[in-house]
């Protein structure tokens, strides 16, 4: 029963309840007509105490379409008469206007401390580096429409592994699925940290580390790319030796599987060439997509309207 | 006849206006569902010059739950194009868009010049340290909820008499009505001013003017806290000998009435302790709501829609 | 068949393309109560890279005056998440969860790079000192009601004629249409550009170029009035001659027609005096609304909805 949770943590929901998202996401991608005015008179406030405009897009987008209607503030200035006073306290007065929340805030925790005063359910939409729910949602619905399903598959992860919490987030949800391998590919600087290890060892998951996109991209079901910071490396000759190894660009494509599938959480920098854009394979931008509508699921599922 | 008005001062509608704003209210209280659609198709413009982000919300969340929209600015930042223009102009240019304004202003009186150019109803959402008729509206409307009606009352005015500008509307406002009786609680320096003594004056209406919420607190129907801010006081000595006695604690609850109703217009910062919160007395939050339905009732009765 | 199609540059439609924008335009103003729910569902994108609340005001009342509703930044804080990343990510993510996008941009050519990997229809809210189109057809749509044709006419155009882009939209636009003639009305310094010059001189349009309203004022049937600041003037003495002569007021008003259009883009400072305000021949707050009705025809079109 997921009416009237929170969602703070990608762990906070079973399999099974995902399952029931899911489910739902699909059905609004092929009748969304159907869901054009299941939220009726609910409102959604977005309150976004630091700028995530692409986040509060796809919230913001997935209740209008709907039939929901939204409040909220994006920005540092309308927001700060009401950092005036304690989280408890807005969460309570914006729980009187509203039926749901979304929630991003810089500070780990900010999220999970006004769910423990809301009247209404709240949706962690970010909380500086910590979680970023929704996001594990996206990437999991697009792999079930894409790939059919969440098992017996080489899953490659490229980049900064060591502080990209969507990565975490996803290894630890498709870590719960069946048969699964992980190729970590990344710079020794930015690897996958111990604690997801533990997490794949204790369930005898298959990984392997590797240093080069290159050498294992012909492998792959899946390859998520996360952007590397030049600041992260430890020394210059290491950056100038590895950097290429984590661009995607049309002549590794050229060495990948026929049906591989390339994700990216976006924004990118450079880390995807645009000559990769075009490519079928590319699928970062149906993401943004699935990114809507799995928002639109649960947003149905937390209000418990169906 | 409310259509077509501004609503500039509390003071601008009869007792009997009031009355119809009430029971209006009321009726959305209890069938919130019959007045989903009541606004389709209107447009409600939120004029924010200065940030006030749960005023703003309160406003909003009502038109959208009449099934109205929204269009406006939270931010000095996007007004600040307006603000090259006169605030006839401007009005005049957002009333060819909308069917009715909120509008905050950092200046005195600037509602009131825009209500003298504005082809549709102005309702002033704050101007200055001047008046928030809204406010006022949902303060009584709750005590209206809560006792049930006006009369009879022994109501407590707590912290900063002088320059809070809610306290002395509520107080213009209760001495409409039969047989109150008012206890100011103040420091020396934070007392009532004469101009509000002397409409209770002329009105033949009891006050009493105390110190110290503590002493006289056991006999308050009503207890309207505010906050007291430090730089108020004319000298340190002062303050620290009474600072205590302007913060609602679980102590000074004990020695209140069972059915005293504790007001604030929020925000608060420390003059209500948070273990009173959970007191069935402590009725601040419930206020709020209280606010949006007025706010509900009031934008129907000025665009005429019922 | 304008279903699709961006809105980027005004010569972008047709005569006849505009004149059925026009026509279903004309259609709303006279049942804009069949036009409520046209939208239902449409989401409309309003990305403003700087703020420009009046246009952001008339194409959001415009989208929800048909049902349909709106998503947006309105300023350069929100959007700075954004603008780490390529317009054309931006705009295919965004392209994601809405159905039209109305962008404003500091920067020359910018909707027209959005519009080149857009998936939805683009309007352009405005970039930089280029183009402003949705303004020439709130322009066009305001004559054809007033005047009931874009024929026969003479038109003055007073002020800045340089710098003032809308005025060199207006002229290219009436000129497609039979027997206007131009009067040019401005100091030496901020005439017309020989571009537009050579439009009119390749059709065969009378024009006539003067320094003084006043002078010509009698022959007007239209007259378009634009600021003229006065760091363009070359010398303090031409501009204490001549400022006067580019402000609209009462006693010059006295020696125009009975017919007279007074037309404005908004806002103005004080090149119309306020006594003009209530002459019947100023139409320029009309010219809003008519903004607003154009704007709701346009996105009819450009999404095919009907």
């Amino acid at each position: 029963m997921l009416k009237g949770r929170h969602l703070i943590e990608p762990e906070d929901f079973t399999k099974e309840e995902l399952d029931e998202i899911f489910a739902l996401a699909n059905s609004i991608i092929e009748n969304p007509d159907m869901y054009l005015h299941s939220c009726d008179g609910k409102l959604l406030a977005t309150l976004f105490y630091e700028p995530s405009t692409r986040t509060r897009f796809s919230f913001e987008s997935a209740m209008l379409r709907l039939g929901g209607n939204v409040v909220g503030f994006s920005e540092p200035g309308s927001s700060s008469v009401m950092k005036g006073e304690s989280i408890a306290d807005t969460i309570r007065t914006v729980g009187s206007y509203t039926d749901i929340i979304a929630m991003r805030h810089p500070k780990e925790g900010a999220p999970k401390l006004a769910s423990m005063y809301s009247p209404i359910p709240i949706i962690n939409a970010g909380d500086g580096g910590h979680q970023h729910p929704t996001q594990t949602l996206t990437d999991l619905l697009t792999i079930q429409n894409i790939k059919g399903n969440f098992s017996n598959l080489t899953i490659g992860l490229c980049g900064d592994l060591k502080f990209g919490r969507t990565v975490h987030s996803l290894i630890k949800a498709l870590s719960r699925y069946e048969n699964n391998s992980f190729i970590l590919i990344s710079p020794q600087e930015l690897r996958i940290p111990p604690y997801i290890k533990n997490v794949l060892d204790d369930k005898n998951i298959k990984y392997i580390e590797v240093e080069k996109l290159e050498d294992i991209i012909g492998d792959l079901d899946i390859l998520y790319m996360t952007r590397v910071q030049k600041e992260r490396f430890f020394n210059e000759a290491d950056y100038i030796r590895l950097k290429d190894s984590y661009i995607l660009d049309y002549e590794k494509m050229k060495l990948a599987k026929e049906d591989l599938t390339v994700l990216h959480p976006l924004p990118r920098v450079n880390e995807i060439s645009y000559e990769v854009d075009n490519d079928p394979r590319a699928c970062y931008f149906r993401q943004v997509k699935f990114g809507m509508y799995v928002r639109m699921a649960l947003i149905l599922k937390l209000l418990g309207v169906e």
